[in-house]
């Protein structure tokens, strides 16, 4: 394992170095439950499916920001730890998503079919579809499960002192909760959404600016010692760069071309989740744009051509245009936080890094 | 909270006084998890729906075993931390039976509707039953996920010493993979029974000896500070004598009166659950009973009149008597190990006392 995530010259981070020590950490722990499983005879299929699913791709957002959590604090010298609990934010992730799909019956995720649609596959021709698709579903809620108790377990081996232990474990408590109250409020509104734009901003902030950047930065943080004023100041950036994040995921997901999300641009439109995007259009929408947008969002049959009726109202709403002008709004105050000498100078030029990534995206 | 479980006459665990304890921990819990959600300005359901699920009753078997553990190991002084740990591992079965109830597609427990049907119910009026059924599943799934979390934290927040959180986690990690290895091996066996009487042993090994018996009493040990030859010596108890509580559930969901177990006992049989007493009936029937069973096992519109033919043949075949016979051999073996000397009079008695509850149970 690299002594060091940093670019040995300019110390930027070394992001294709964090991910590779990541993989492998995540590789070593799935081959070790493969063997454990095969002396005890248990099903192969749960690590092999886990093990498709986590290598099939993914940025490992949360393991980046964990390790830039831990350098911005300070943090020095073996990296072993910090890329265990980094790996456990990603095992994690990976059962945030297996149980999202099954919840929102997704078909697709990172280009490949869903795994319940795997699972069911696998059984179509032995049970006939009914079945198989019940078993699928069944066997992807205990492989979520699974990987939500392994996330612990490689935290729980990633060989941390008894006060890193301490300082992460509230982080990590905090986290598991916020997450699952953000896909709450996402699921309770998929399907009726409304022109709240509130709730829409509510639930982003809980699913995704908590879950995916604020915790993964301070639990790293807090890996390093991080005392409070270095909390708050990770939270002031994490939480609007966060927002700005997820408003553009929300604005792919919709007119992101599916070659580079790896998921349909239908599923959103099709699901009728409760975006920001959605409740801005509905706000702005005159009575025809909004019966347009009730009667075809939601609806599990729209093909494209339908799709790009909405996508018509969205733009002439002026809604799209909003959510640019949140995003950019959002980075600016994250941009802003960087820049208010709270940071060290290499701390904030990674910083900035970090939100050009996460902001600038295409996919 | 009371300074110890045990009674104060005879030294017996005074078991309505641990599930008192267990029981005001987890409203404890729950009720500050209540408060932090409307501060937030989270939905109020996720607890609501929690504290109802774990309110309506369980005979708090885990943290009964967890308790006699840290007993058995010479446990004393105060009983807080144990009771939390307890209460966390009540908590962690709650996610399992809600996870457990919408794989199985179950409408009842414990007398009432399911989490899932639960959650439909209040939807059906204004979502239609399709989505009202979608939703529930979906929303029954993330409060099975936020049980296991809390699981967690109770843990956590248990104010352990580093030495005993050491001694539990990897405990508590082998026990989540093991049972969700058994929950894995049940529900892909479900709906097509075979007479492979081994692998519906190894099925209530992991699901229910290790999870539900062993793995408690271990925990409890742990916290105690008991050594490799205690640990070992309360395995040899465990696993026998959940395999036999086990079969004994497997009996009861067929045979059992549902006023006594609160579920319907056409459940089993309607999913096609591969018990040890289908995989002795398959072993033993002739070519009309083995037509049968195979036809009318695993029809969700079995009746009571076609359960009762299936009835008969379990009677008939000896498969009845076979699994008590079973339940007979491993009770005793778990009752020779009581008395092989390797506990003291006061645990051996109270592993006696234990050993009833279990398996002279008629619910």
């Amino acid at each position: 394992m690299a002594a060091s995530l940093l670019s040995p010259v300019s110390s930027e981070l070394d992001v294709p170095a964090i991910r590779h020590g990541v993989e492998a950490c995540l590789n070593d722990f799935l081959d070790r439950q493969r063997l454990a499983a095969a002396q005890q005879g248990m099903p192969a299929e749960v690590v092999e499916v886990l093990k498709d699913f986590i290598g099939a791709g993914g940025k490992r957002l949360r393991p980046v920001l964990c390790v830039s959590g831990w350098y911005a604090s300070g943090g020095q010298g073996e990296t072993a730890p910090v890329l265990q609990v980094a790996a456990s934010l990603e095992m994690f992730h990976a059962f945030c998503l297996v149980h999202d799909d099954v919840m929102d019956g997704s078909l697709t995720r990172r280009g490949r079919p869903t795994v319940h649609r795997t699972l069911a596959h696998r059984r179509t021709e032995t049970l006939g579809a009914p079945a198989a698709d019940r078993l699928g579903t069944g066997a992807a809620i205990l492989i979520g499960d699974v990987a939500m108790a392994w996330s612990a377990e490689l935290l729980h081996t990633a060989a941390l002192t008894p006060g890193q232990l301490a300082a992460v474990l509230p982080l990590i408590d905090t986290m598991r909760t916020d997450v699952m109250y953000g896909q709450y409020l996402d699921l309770t509104a998929t399907g009726r959404p409304t022109d709240n734009l509130e709730r829409a901003l509510t639930t982003i902030r809980y699913k995704t600016s908590k879950y995916t950047v604020e915790h993964p930065l301070r639990i790293g943080a807090a890996l390093a010692g991080a005392d409070e004023a270095q909390h708050q100041a990770l939270s002031a950036y994490a939480l609007p760069l966060g927002d700005s994040f997820q408003l553009r995921d929300d604005l792919l997901g919709v007119f992101g071309p599916p070659s580079q999300t790896g998921k349909s641009c239908l599923d959103d439109l099709r699901e009728g989740k409760h975006t920001a995007l959605i409740a801005l259009a509905l706000q702005r929408a005159d009575r025809a744009q909004k019966e347009l947008l009730n009667t075809l969002l939601g609806r599990a049959d729209l093909n494209e051509e339908a799709a790009d009726l909405i996508r018509r109202v969205l733009v002439a709403t002026g809604a799209q245009k909003a959510v640019e002008e949140l995003i950019r709004t959002r980075r600016r105050e994250a941009l802003d936080v960087i820049e208010s000498g709270l940071f060290s100078p290499a701390t904030a030029s990674r910083l900035r890094q970090l939100a050009d990534d996460l902001t600038l995206r295409t996919s």
